[in-house]
C-alpha cells in the first residue's frame, strides 16, 4: 500500500529501522514496568520513590513517540501492540504484588541498566546509516543514563 | 507482607478488586492501541485521525492510573504489566503495519465498543459493594462513550 | 440516516432522552434569562449583580454543552433552536426593559428555583434506566442550587 | 423609569438603537445555530466541523455581549430574550435532527451570509448618527466575513 | 430570620443536615491536625512528610468549604468555629510539641482512618435523602481513601 | 531642536495636536481623580465602588499613553506636567476628605460626562484630518461611554 | 528529645517565643471566623462580603504558616490545635447561624481591631529580643489594619 | 475555478483587492528587510537594535497575515511569494553585509517611511469602497507609525 | 462624619498622616515626571531610557497607593488631586518638549535625589510613631536609591 | 569593516557558510511557500490543511533564525533579502491562485523534499569543519523529514 | 573615576559597605557549597536531600544579588569573584567526592549556622548607620533560619 | 565508598572526566565574573549590558548543571567549590570596582574567547571516548558562540 519515499538506501535503512523498532518495544515495556512499580511500592520511602516512578513514566512515554514517529518518517511502519511488548522487551519480568521499597529501586537499576546496554549497541550501529537517528539514541541514553545514576545513587 | 485494613467485607473486596483489575488491563491496552494507530495511520484524514487518538490515548492513561490506585487504596496490588495485558484485555489485537484511516476510525469504534460492554458490567457489579469505585466506573464510562459517539460519528 | 447504536434498551432511552432534551432547553433559556438580566440591571448593586449573572451564563452554558453531547452519545439528536427553546422553556419569560437591582434577584431566584424542580425530577426519572445519565444531572443540580442559594441570601 | 441621558440626538438615537437591536438579535441566533449544528454533524468530517463551529460559537457570543452592552451604554434596553430572537432573527431556521457534514457547511455559508449582508447595511446607515457604533459594526463585519470565507473555501 | 425554600422534606432535611454538619466539624480539624503536624514533625524523613502534610491541608479545606456551602444552599446555617470543632471532631487530640516522623505517619492514619469510617456512615444515610448530598460524600471519600493508603503504605 | 517629518500638512497637523493634547490632559486627570475617590470612599457600597474606580484608573492610564505616543507620533511633544494637568483638564475639582459612596458614584458620572463631551468633539474635528488619530478617539469614547453607563446605571 | 540550637538567649527566647504562640493562635482564629461568616451572611451585600471575607482567610492562613514556622525556626514548638485555638484567642467567640450583612461587617470590624491590639503589644515586646520576629509581626500588622480600614469603610 | 460570492460590488472590489495586494508585498518585504538588519547589525547599540527590530518583524508578520486573509474573504487570492515581493515592494533594496548601528536604524527610518506613505493612498482610496479594509489599514498605519517614531527619535 | 478608630495616639499620628501625605505627593509626580519624558525623549540611547522610564512609572505608582491606602487604614483621608500634587511635590518642574536623553538622564538623577532625602527625613520621623508606617518608608527607600544608583551608572 | 575572529580555520569556514547562506535561502523561501498555500488553498480538508501549514511556517522561521544568527557567529553576513531569496531557493515556484487542497498538500510534498535533499549535502559536507553547524543541519532535517512523511501519509 | 553621591556620612557608608561585602561573599559561597553538595550526596535519601538543596541555592544566589546592588545603590563596588570567595566566606570548605546523605545533611547546618551568626552581627551592627541596609538583612536572617531548622530537623 | 559502574572504560573514562571537570570550572566561574561585572558596570549604555549579563550568567549556570551531573552519571564526583574555581579557571581575573561599558564588553569578549577554545579541545578529545559528552559539548559551544558573536558586534 503507502510508501513514503525514503531518504535513505535500502541497507542503511534495514539497519535503522530495526534499531528503533527495538528501542520502541523496549521504552514501551520502561514505562509499564515503572508504572506497575508506583502502584505497588511500600515502606517508609514509598512517597519518595512513587514520585521518583512517574517521572521515568514521562521520558520513557515520551522518547517511544519520537522513536515510533522517527519510524514512520523513514517509511517503516512502528509496532509498539502489547504482545509485541510483551515477547520483545530486553526488561526482566517485573514481580507480582506488593514491593518494598528498597527492592523497587533495584528493579528499576536493572531495568535501565538492560534497556541502556542495548540502546548503546543502537547508537552505535546507526551512525553511518543515518546520522539524524543516531542523534535521536544519544538524547536518550543521555536521560536513560541519569536516571540510571540517580537510582544507583540511592542504592548505595 | 503489607497489609492495608481494608474498609470493604472480604466478599465486597473480591468482587470489586476483579473489577478493577479487569478495567486496569483494559484500559492499558486501550492506551496502546490507539498509539498503534496514531503512528500508522495513512489517507487524506491523516491529521485529523492523528490528533483525535492522542486523546484517546490521554483519557486511557488517566482511568488506568485512577484505577489502579483506587485498588492500592482499597489493599489490592494491581497488575499492569506487558504480559498481563497482552494476555487479560478484551480488546481484539491491532492490525499490523499502515493502516487506512478509514479502518483506523473502524478500529477505534470496535475497540472502544468492547471496552464499554465490559465497564458497564463492571458498574453494575459494583454498586452493592462499593459505591465509591462504581462512581470511578460510572466516570469512566461516560468518557468512553463520548469518544465512542465520536469515532461512530466519523464512520457514518 | 445516520444511527448511533444505543447502549440503552428503547424504553430506557425514551426516558432518558426526553429528560435530556427538556434540560437542554431549560439551561439554554435560563443563559439568555441571565444574560438578558445582565445586560438590563440597574440600581445600587448593579455592579455586584452585573458580574454574578455572568458566573450563572458561564454554568448554564457549559451544562447545556454537556447534556446536548450525552444525548448525541446516546444516538438522540438533540435540539437547542431558538424557537424550540421559547416554546419549550420551564422559564417563566423575563421582563422587557431596565430592571431595578432587587427585581433582578427575584427574577434569578424564580428562573433557577423552576429549572431545579423540573431537574430534580429528571434525576429521579432517569436513575434507573441510566446512572451515567443520572449522574450528569447530579453534578448539575448541586451547582444551580449553589448560585439558588447565593441569590435567595442577597433576597433576604 | 431609569433614564441614560444620551450622547446623541433623538433622530440619531433611533437609528443607531435599532440596528444595535437587530444585530443583538442576528448574533444570539448565530450562537444559538452554530451550536445547534456542532450537536448534530455527522460524516466524514465531523471533528473539524464539530471544532470549527465552536470558534463561530465563541465569536458570536462575543459580538453579542458588545451590542448588547453598546445599546445599554447609549440608555437603550436591550432585548436577548429566546423569543424576541425566535422572531427577529435573519437566519434561516436550521433543519432538526443529524445533518451531514457537507450540509452542515451549507447551512453555516448560508446563515453566515444572510448575517453578513443584514450587518453590512447596519454600518452605512448608522456611520453618519454614531461613528462609535458603525467602526463596532467594522469590527465584526470583518470578522464574520473571516469566517464566511473559511466556510466557502470548504464548500469548494 | 432568613429561610431558603429548601428542595428537601422536612425529614430528608434533619438527615442531610446533621451528616453534612459532622462532616463540617471533621474535616476542619483534619486541617488543623494536619497542619500541627506539618510544623512540628521531626526525623530524616521530615522534608518527604512535611510536604505530603499540605496536600491534606489542601484537601480538607476544599471539602470543608464544599460542605459548609451544601449545607447553606439546602437552608441550614453550618457551624466551623473553633470551639465547635473542638468539642465535636471525630478526631483524637493530637499530641502536643515536637513529633517523630513515624509517629506523625501514625497519627495521620488513625485521624485519616477515624474520619472516613464517619464519612462511610454518612454517605449511607444521605442515599435516600438526596443523592446530590450523596455525592459529595462520595467524592470526599474517594479522595481520603487515597491518602489514608498513602500513609498506611509508609508505614508498612 | 528635533524634527520628526510629519506624514500630515500644517493646518491639519494644528487641529490634530490640539486635540490629542487637550485629551492627554483630560485622561490624566480622570485617572488621578478616580485614584483620589477610590482611596476616600466609605459607607456600605465601599468594596464594590473602590475595585470598579481602578479599572477606570486602568482605562484612563492606557488611553493616556495611546494619546500621548500618537503625539510623538506625529512630532508634537506631549505635555502630561502636573501642573498642565491642574489648569487645563475639563473635570470639576474633586472634593477633598472623605465621600460617601453615593456622592462617590456621582462624581464619576459628572467627571466622565465632561470628558465624553469634550472628547466627541475632538473626534468630529479631526475625522477630514487624520482618520488615524479619529480611529483612536473613537475607541477611547466607546470605552469611556461604558463605564459612564455602568455609574448611571447604579446612580439610578 | 529533639533540639534546636536557638540563635537567641534564654530570656529572650521566652519573650520571643510566648509572642509567636499567641499570634498563632488569633490567627488561627481568625481564618475560622472569616470562613464561618463568608458560609453564614445573608442580606443585600451577601456577594460583596462573602467574597471579600474569602480575602482575609487567604491572609490569615498564610500569617499563621509564618508565624508557626518562625517558632519551629527559634527552636520552640507551635501549637495551633483546635482546643488551643478555642481557649486562647482574643476574639470574641462569632454568633451561630445566619448574620445579617451589615453585622458580618461589624463582627469582623470588631475581630480585627481585637487582633490588631494583640499584635501591636507583641511587636512592641519583640524588638529588643529578635528584630527578625518583630519584622514579621510589622508585615501582618500592615495587612490586618488594611483589612480592617475596609469593613470600617464599609460601616460607614 | 472556485469563487466565493463577494459582498463587494465589481468596481469596489478592484479597488480594494489592488489596495491588499499592494499591502501585502509590502509588508512582507518589511519583515524580510527588518530580520536582514536584525541579522547584520554592529555597533555599541547592537543589543538594543536587534531586539528593536524583532519587534518590527512580529508587526509585519502579524499584518500581512491580515491583509492576507481579507483578500481571500473578499473572493481575491493574495499572492506572497519570494519573487512577487522582490519586485512589488515599495521598500528600497537593503544594503548586504554587516551594518553600523547609526544606518540600520537610517535604513528602518526610510523602509518605515516608504511604506507609510503608500499604505495612507491606499486608506483613502479605500474608504467608499469597503470601510472594514480601510479600517484594517487604519490600525496597521497607526502601529507602523509608532515603529516610525521610534526609529526617527533614535536617529535625532 | 466617618472615622477610623486609629491605633495610634493623638501626637504620633500627626506625625506619621503629615509624613505619608508628603510622600503620596511626590510620588503621584515622580509617575507623571517620568512618563512625560518616557513620551518627550530623544537621541540615540532612547528606546533603553524609554523602557527604563516605565519601570520608574511601575514603582510610583505602586508605592503611591500603598502610601494613600496606610493613611486611610490610619483613619486619615489621602489627597491625590492634580492640583495638590502640582503644588505639593519636591520635584523640580521638567522642562516641555523634547529632552536629549543625556539629559534626560540627569532629569531622572535629580527627580529621584529630591525624593529620596525628604522620604529619609520622613523613615526618620516616623520611627517612634509608628514602626509600621516607617517599614514602608524603609521599602520604598530601598526601591527609590536602586532606581537612582542605575540612572546614575548611566550618568557616569 | 567589522571582523569577527572566527574560531574556524579559512578553508573550513568557507564550506560551512557557503551550507548556512544556502540553507538560510531554502528556509525563507518555506516559509513564504506555506504561507501562499495557507492562504490561497481550497476544498473540503480546507480547515486541516490550513491549520497544518502554519505549523510549517513556524518551523520554517526558527530554522532561518538559528541559521542566520549561527553564521553572524562565525562572523559571516547573512544574506536573507527578498531577491537573495527569489533567485537563490530550491524550492519551485508555488503556483499562483486558489489551489486545490489535494494539490496544495502535493506542492509541499515537493516543496519539503527538494529542501531535504539540499539540507542533507550541507549536512554531509560540514560534519568535518565545524560539528557544531552540522549538528545544526541534523535537528533541522529531524523536524523537516517529519513535516516530509506527515504531508505524505496525507498524499497516500 | 565614577562616584555615587551616597545618601549616608562616610563612617556610616565604612559599616554598612563592609557589612554588605562580608554577607555577599558568604551568600555566594552558600551557593556554590549548596550545588557542591546537590551534585555529590549519594544516599538512601539521595534524591530528598537532592531537591531541598536546590531551594537553597535559589536563596542564596537570590539575596547575593540583592545584597551586591544594594552596595552599588550606596556607591560602592561589591566583589564577588571567585578569589574574593574562596578567601573571605565564613563557611568551612566542603569535603571532596561523594557525600553520604547523613554527612550532608550535617555539612549543610553547620555552614548555614555559621552565616546566621556573621549575618546577625551584620544586623545589629547596621541599624543605626543605615535600617534599609538592616531591613535587607532581617529578611536574609528569616529565610536562612527557615532553612536551618529544616535540615536540624532532618537530623534528629 | 560509593561506585557508580561506569560505562566507560577506564582510559576513557580519564579522558571524558577530565574534560568535564575543566568545562565545570570553567562555566562556574564565567557566571561568577557575568555577576561581577553586571554589578559594577558604569557609563551610557549600563542598562543594556546589565540585561545581557544576566543571560550570561543563566546560560553559564544550566550548563554548570548539565555539566556536573554527567560526571556523576559516569560516576566521577565533580569538584565546584569556591578554590577549585579559583585556581582551575581558564578566565582571567576580572578587575576589582567599577568597569566602563566599553570594558565590560571587551572583558566578556576575552572571557568567552578563552572559554570557547577550551571548549572546543574537549570536545574534539571526547569524541571517541564517549559521544554522548561530547554531544553536551557542542550544545554548549554552539551557545557559548552566540553570546560571543553579540559582544563582539558590540565592540565593533
Amino acid at each position: 500500500m503507502y510508501v513514503v519515499k525514503s531518504p535513505l538506501a535500502d541497507a542503511d535503512l534495514k539497519t535503522v529501522s530495526e534499531a528503533l523498532q527495538g528501542a520502541l518495544v523496549d521504552l514501551v515495556d520502561l514505562s509499564l514496568v515503572a508504572k506497575q512499580v508506583h502502584w505497588n511500592v511500600v515502606g517508609p520511602r514509598f512517597r519518595s520513590v512513587h514520585l521518583q516512578l512517574d517521572e521515568v513514566v514521562g521520558s520513557a512515554r515520551t522518547h517511544s513517540d519520537t522513536v515510533a514517529e522517527r519510524a514512520s518518517a523513514l517509511g517503516v511502519p512502528p509496532d509498539g501492540r502489547a504482545a509485541s511488548v510483551a515477547s520483545g522487551s530486553g526488561i526482566a519480568t517485573a514481580p507480582a504484588g506488593w514491593i518494598k521499597d528498597t527492592d523497587a529501586v533495584g528493579t528499576m537499576v536493572d531495568a535501565l541498566g538492560a534497556v541502556i546496554v542495548r540502546m548503546r549497541e543502537r547508537m552505535n550501529a546507526t551512525g553511518e546509516a543515518d546520522p539524524v537517528s543516531q542523534d535521536i539514541f544519544i538524547g536518550i541514553i543521555a536521560d536513560l543514563e541519569k536516571h540510571h545514576w540517580m537510582f544507583q545513587a540511592e542504592h548505595a
